[in-house]
């Protein structure tokens, strides 16, 4: 990222940058979650962290397939967003002494990452509209839902959570 | 924060830290929101921003009554995700050229750390219904409120965008 000169002129440089943000994002997720799977205790939090990895590599395939439908060359930014989310989620689980805790602490932190997704995603999703970029739209809507299936699956999981408190 | 120690050894360590997550994590978006609003061009967006710079404070002020309710002084603790998310909003910003662009600009940035706070109130929201914090779920179920209008109101600026390059 240049960040001394005015590099975005116009929204079509606005898109990719963000384009290449999430990216960027995706790439680090990849990176964070066989961690987050490790130290999450055997049961449907794991399972779930298991299948949004998979999830995962697909939104970084389909985001491939958006850069070659603009005919640019996928590639990142760097993102001190995630980063930030990735280094807050890997601090607070450090912290935490016990099994029960550190699922809810990761389950949180995970929740953390889907809604900057979810906010990235709709961002690129209105302005592919606004430009007519329809096959990256289509493909964004895709990951989108996956995005907020895996947020509402945590979002369960913390109310079963209750459940077994009540 | 305490980095190498395994300070949080429960539900109540846990759901206390995340409080002071998102009061620091206010308190910086009371900074920036200035610095935003000043960056926006004359219209809804700058009018958005201005409102939500009041609703802030307002968060701010709630959380210290739920501090002040669980009988905890109302501190903060050092929030990486907050400061990825308003480092990457300044830096993007730094780097667009054009009014409409560095609008779109800013709006996208505002809705990622909408979406921090909306994960971190929901999940607050989760962990005080399981520990009966009653006067803690109905502060912060007020703040999630208006956090997810404000972000409404950004989608509805982003759609808006469409209508006009339509």
């Amino acid at each position: 990222m240049a960040m001394f000169s005015k590099d975005i002129t116009s929204m079509h440089d606005l898109f990719l940058h963000t384009m290449r943000d999430i990216y960027y994002a995706e790439k680090q997720i990849e990176k964070a979650l066989p961690k987050m799977i490790s130290k999450a205790s055997e049961g449907p939090l794991k399972e779930g962290f298991e299948s949004h990895l998979e999830e995962t590599n697909g939104h970084v395939k389909r985001l491939e397939e958006a850069f070659r439908s603009l005919g640019e060359e996928a590639k990142g930014v760097e993102c001190p967003a995630i980063d930030g989310i990735i280094k807050e989620a890997e601090e607070v689980a450090s912290e935490v002494a016990d099994e029960d805790t550190l699922d809810a602490a990761l389950a949180a932190a995970a929740q953390a990452v889907e809604h900057y997704e979810i906010s990235r995603y709709g961002t690129l999703i209105a302005w592919s509209k606004e430009m007519g970029h329809d096959e990256c739209t289509r493909l964004f809507e895709a990951t989108l839902e996956e995005e907020k299936a895996a947020d509402s699956k945590l979002t369960r999981l913390a109310e079963q959570r209750l459940n077994k408190a009540a």
